[in-house]
Formats: structure tokens, C-alpha cells, sequence
């Protein structure tokens, strides 16, 4: 596709149908879109006749959507593309990472084949930005980023991502402070962690020193923090705490994050504020098994939470396709939104924030100048793609279609 | 096909992989079966050369499983087919009861397209078997049981079925007990109800009449459970005792059952005995917007256990889509079932209680004599069926290939 050409017959929600005061329904309009280097440089009527001489590809009405992001994975881990292996059964989170560390590295694939594998799968279900982590361990070294990369750059020009230096045993446990290092110095952008207390068995040292490395690599942070109740809470509020006075705000989240789902709702209300203050976001992959943090209060409070689909068959999980539209549908099922606007304003969690309408029904995808990264779905509104989970026809990163076909 | 065939080429799990004492994963072998008069007549190695000339179908090394039960669903509810809807939002179940009497009939497509539409998603998905509640009401008369019953007659000798006459406004509160009278003479096999506590306000006086038209009928009972807690286990309670004493033992079943997931484990042990004793069935659709029967309790306790989708896209919930491996997959899930046995075994909830192999690992599936209902899976075994809801090729019913194909 060059650089510029016309996008016809594009499907755009337009507003809410409102009967009786209740939403009833989603209205969208036939629009034809002028995509100019990546972006969306203009919305022009469907009747308007098109005289000029640049390509026009069809999108023959099928509904426009932000494109997906994926916020939290781990493309070193994936066992898809290898044979089929169910979950040993441990007693410890100290035994399944015994597992995966002689596992991994036996199998009859590479790291590398079955990242790419999951990031095709990616694609196709509407994902143009990913963020995964990948396991820094002083027997590993560098290994596993190296081999993401190497599926990143096979990639190139596909999807957007960011990469976590994630030390799976433990940043004090695994004494991998200097990997982390290095693997920030060699393309990841954020520094990871697991459970300070549980793992590291030192909340406040484990914490300094994720924040010390993120302040020296002007990082990010993204910490998996399964550590339940209120040993969870009063670590994210440490880490709350010392991301302000490192002023890291914005940079910083906390993925799974359990003891969020512990608590109770006006807890809850308390520790939402004390995120939104510090910048800190909340990233869940909406576990069936367990409670998991109370998404749309926390949104209500201001938090940015994101979901991501986590474990993709792997040695911690028999389960998961990588579809993301289908887990941010589980969310909706799970917190109960059934309605029209609480369906589609669903979708804001796996598109960073972005909703065709906004909560009144204005519409505010797409605008002008924004990037043409976007997914074309078979449906009538994005109420139905969320809970219907419906087929993604074709996936566009920056003006370029890379899965699928018009 | 002929009604005496070979199908060669079939994967049928062996036994379990143990290492260490510990079940590592799952043994299949090649076998040819020959199928006469609809059922698996003769099993051979697949080194056996057939030199007989019989028809051959080739089942190319796909893994067979038991064909799938839906055990829960509504057939006359579904808007399959129909054009997109969120669910309204309502204050009560009776203003959902008035939304659905007002919507089903307004609709552009019929029930019984609508219903049809569903039963091929459930073919292509592996059923063979459906349990249907039809709602049956003053307004509706038999209107839906008819739909129903044209619907499942186009689908004649591709699936079997039961029906339920479902009294959805209340057996008691709908004055409906003369029209499920009625449907029991007209094709259905099972009395329904709903909440005997919320929705006809009179425990005793609803659960007797349904064992009165039960018993008069020879049928059965699946009565839709929601109340919660104590209140709705004592309704089971009660329901037991009256099925004992009726001699129903084995044809009571109860949907959804909510309560067995409020009480505490050692309370649910007490309800799994009763409900064995009194042969009493629980039905699940597998929530996860609320707490549901601990099935995996249950089971152990002697109590059958059965999975359904029960909504799928209706004007109850805009979410499901009629896979009930998925349904089942969702299962083991929650149920933190991971590892190769717990996800094998969980195959029983959408089979009647068949798997391949016992708890103890020996081949119990299939057997000469069995019916050749069979689905026949892209999977190495039936651990990695359920946990990655592999691929369904095709579905046979009694001998004869019903969707899909070899």
C-alpha cells in the first residue's frame, strides 16, 4: 500500500441510541478515510465522491476499532509451537520456577520460533503494541531477551512493544540486579519484579533497588506482585511512596497486583486514590481461579489499568489463546457489564485508554492526526465486538495492513 | 456411509505417562474400529491388514473422544441469528422476565431458526446430546416447545434431545402448571422450574406441584436454582426428600444450584450426600460473575455433575457462543485443574461421565458394543482438548459423520 490512499466504506460509531433515557443501542456512520504516512489525515463523507487519484482500499462497512495492545505477556515462555504438556503439579512457587528453568531450555523449539508464534497470533487478533517480559536470571544471562528481540525484529514494522527485564527468581533472591542492568542498557525499557516479600523476602530493599535501577536507566517499572491481602496492598503502597519521591509517575505499574481484590471495596476506594496520586497503573489478566482487583472502581478513581492475557500455555499454565478482545469480553462477564456503554467503554483496557465514543456518546475515534493503527471487525458497534469477541477481519499498524485482508 | 465401515486410523488414548509417580501426560495408540449398525462392533491394531470389503473412512491419526452433552441450554431463547443486543438493564428478575416475553416475539427471525442456528454450533462443537428448556407460559402456551421440537427435527438423526417444560414466569406465580402438563403430553421429558423461594414465593407449594406433574407424568425434574445461600439449599433439601419419596431418585436435577457454592466446604459435603442419597443431579453453567457448586466436591461425594452453556447471546447475557469444551475448559479453570489427569477427568462433566481412561488410567473408552458417537479432535489427548479447546474436525452421531468431515 503506498503511502497514501483512501479507506473507503469505513464503519465509525457515531453515538449512543437512547430510548426512554436508557442507552439501547450504538449508531455508526459509512465514513471514507484519507490515510497519509501512518496517519489519519481525513474523515470525509460516505457520499463524497473521491475525484483525486489515490488508491483507494475498501474497507466495505466493516467496523473500525483502536487497535489492540497487549500489556502484559511473556514471549519467552509460551510453550506454543512445541507438543503439548500439561502443568506439574508443585508445592512451592519456588519448585514451578525449578520447572521452568530446566524446562525451557529442553525443549525441542526455540525461544525464539514460539515468540514469533504468539505475536502472529497477536496480530491476527487486533494487537499492535505488545509489552512483554522477559526472564533475566544469572543462568540465562541476557538469553531470553536476546531471542524476543530477534521475534521483535522479525516484527519490524508490525507492531509497537516495550520489553521488561523481568528477574523471575527474584531481583534480590536471584542477585540479578546487575543483569537487569544490563538488560536495560540492551533494549528493555522497564524493570520487572515478583512478590518482594514472598520471593525476595525484603519488601523495602527489594523495592529500592527496582526503583534505584529504574532512576538510572530512566526506566519504567512494572512489578508482578501476587502477594495476597495486605502484605500486597502495603507493598504498593510503598512502591506508591517511592515512585513519587523518585518522581517516576506515570512510569510505574503493578501487574496482577491480587490483594487489590482482597480488600474491601472502600479499601479499595482508599488505596485507588493513593495510586492515581502516585501515577502507579494496575495491570491485570483477569484470573477466574482468584480474585483480582476491582477494575472499574479503580478506574473510577482515576488509575489506568490495563489487562493483558499473561500465561499463554506455558509451564505456570495449560491455558490461554492470546486473544486479547476475548479476555477484555471475560472482564465484562466477570464485572458484570451487560449494557451497551458498559460493553463498549470495555475496550478501554486493552487500547490504552481509547474508545470510539466516550462515556456521553461523542465520538472521539478516530480524530484527525491520529495514527491509522487499526483493527476491522465484523460487527455492528464495539458493544457487540467485546461481547461477542467478533472476528477480526484485518489488523492496520501505521497505515499498513499486516494481518489479514481487506 | 455404508452401515458397516472401518474407520482406520483412530487415536485412542492408552494409558496415562507416569515419571517419578507423578502422571506426566497421556498414551495413545492407532486403532482401526469397525463400525456396524452404529456402534463400534470390532477394535484392531492398526498393524492389522483389512483385507474384507468393507468401506474404509480414515480417521488420519485425530484423537476420539466421547461425543459432548449440552445439558443446559434454551433453545427458544437465543437471538443467534437476530441482530446485535446489550442486555437492559432492570432492577429485578421480574422486569427481565416482562423485557424477554416483550422481546422474544418482536423479533425479524423465528425461534425455530434461531434454535437451528444453535444446534449446528453445537454439532460443529461435538454434541450430540442437547437438554433444552423450553419456557412455557400462559401467553406463549406451547408456542415455544413447538418451535423447538421443528427445529430439532431438522436436525433429526444428527443429535438426540431431551426438553424440559420450563415454567421461566413461575410454575405457581405464572399459573402455568396445566400448559407443562400439557407440553409432558406433547414431546417434553422433564418438568422445570425456577426459584420455588424468590419467584413463586411458596417452596413447598411450587416443588410439590412439580413433583406431582412429574410423577403423574413419568418424567423428570431440572428445576432452575438461583436462590442463594440457605435459602437455596434448604430448596434442595427439600427437593431431595421429595424426590426419595416420590422414587424419582436418579431423573431430579438441579440447574445452576447457586447455593452449594455459598456454604462453607464441610456444609457442601453434608449437601453432596443428601443429594447422592437421593440421586439428585446438579447442573452448572460454569459462572463467573458468582460463586457456583464446588463440582470437583460434589463428584467426589457421588453426586452427578453436569456442564451447560445455558445464555448464549439472549436477553440475559450478551456473552457465550455454544462451545461446551470451552464451557468445560473454563471449568478446570476456575478449578485450577492444570495438571494431565484433573484435566483429563474433567472431559466427564460434558460426556455423561465417560472419558477415554479411568481416574486410574485404563482404557474405559470406547469399547465394543458403544455407540459411535464420537468427535474427532486435533489433539494429542484429552488433557490437551480440554485445556486448549482444540479443534474440532468432526462429529459422528451413531456411525454417521454430522459435521465436518474426514
Amino acid at each position: 500500500m503506498n503511502s497514501a490512499y483512501w479507506l473507503t466504506n469505513a464503519r465509525l460509531e457515531s453515538g449512543y441510541e437512547v430510548q426512554d433515557g436508557v442507552i439501547t443501542g450504538t449508531k455508526t456512520e459509512i465514513r471514507h478515510l484519507f490515510i497519509e504516512d501512518g496517519k489519519i489525515a481525513r474523515i470525509v463523507d460516505s457520499n463524497t465522491i473521491i475525484t483525486d487519484e489515490w488508491p483507494q482500499q475498501d474497507a466495505k462497512g466493516l467496523l473500525l476499532l483502536p487497535s489492540f495492545i497487549e500489556k502484559h505477556c511473556h514471549l519467552d515462555k509460551t510453550l506454543l509451537g512445541d507438543r503439548w504438556r500439561s502443568v506439574t503439579p508443585v508445592s512451592s512457587i519456588f519448585e514451578r520456577l525449578d520447572i521452568e528453568k530446566a524446562t525451557l531450555p529442553s525443549l525441542g523449539t526455540l525461544t525464539q520460533e514460539r515468540a514469533e508464534q504468539l505475536l502472529q497470533i497477536y496480530l491476527e487478533s487486533g494487537v499492535t503494541h505488545v509489552r512483554t517480559h522477559v526472564d533475566i536470571y544469572p543462568e540465562a544471562g541476557l538469553d531470553n531477551l536476546e531471542a524476543v528481540q530477534q521475534a521483535l525484529r522479525a516484527f519490524e514494522g508490525k507492531l509497537s512493544y516495550e520489553i521488561v527485564a523481568f528477574p523471575q527468581h527474584g531481583l534480590l533472591r536471584s542477585k540479578s540486579a546487575e543483569l537487569v542492568r544490563q538488560a536495560l542498557r540492551s533494549g528493555a525499557g522497564l524493570v520487572g519484579g515478583v512478590d518482594p516479600a514472598t520471593v525476595d523476602g525484603d519488601i523495602e530493599a527489594s523495592l529500592q533497588q527496582m526503583v534505584e535501577l529504574a532512576v538510572e536507566a530512566n526506566a519504567g517499572i512494572d512489578l508482578h506482585l501476587h502477594d495476597a491481602g495486605h502484605l500486597g496492598t502495603f507493598t504498593m503502597k510503598r512502591l506508591a511512596q517511592l515512585t513519587i519521591e523518585a518522581g517516576l509517575q506515570g512510569k510505574v505499574a503493578i501487574s496482577h497486583a491480587f490483594g487489590l481484590g482482597d480488600i474491601t471495596a472502600s479499601q479499595a476506594e482508599q488505596m485507588g486514590e493513593l495510586l492515581a496520586d502516585a501515577g502507579v497503573a494496575i495491570i491485570t489478566s483477569v484470573p477466574i481461579d482468584r480474585k483480582f482487583p476491582p477494575v472499574g472502581l479503580l478506574h473510577q478513581h482515576g488509575v489506568e489499568v490495563a489487562v493483558g492475557c499473561d500465561n499463554i500455555f506455558d509451564v505456570w499454565s495449560p491455558f490461554g489463546n492470546g486473544d486479547i478482545l476475548e479476555r477484555v469480553s471475560r472482564l465484562a462477564e466477570v464485572s458484570k457489564w451487560v449494557d451497551e456503554r458498559s460493553l463498549a467503554q470495555t475496550l478501554q483496557y486493552i487500547t490504552g485508554g481509547t474508545t470510539p465514543l466516550n462515556h456521553d456518546g461523542e465520538q472521539v475515534w478516530p480524530q484527525i492526526g491520529d495514527v491509522a493503527s487499526i483493527v476491522f471487525v465484523q460487527a455492528s458497534c464495539s458493544a457487540e465486538a467485546v461481547a461477542r469477541r467478533s472476528q477480526r477481519v484485518a489488523t492496520m499498524f501505521q497505515g499498513q495492513i499486516v494481518s489479514g485482508s481487506l
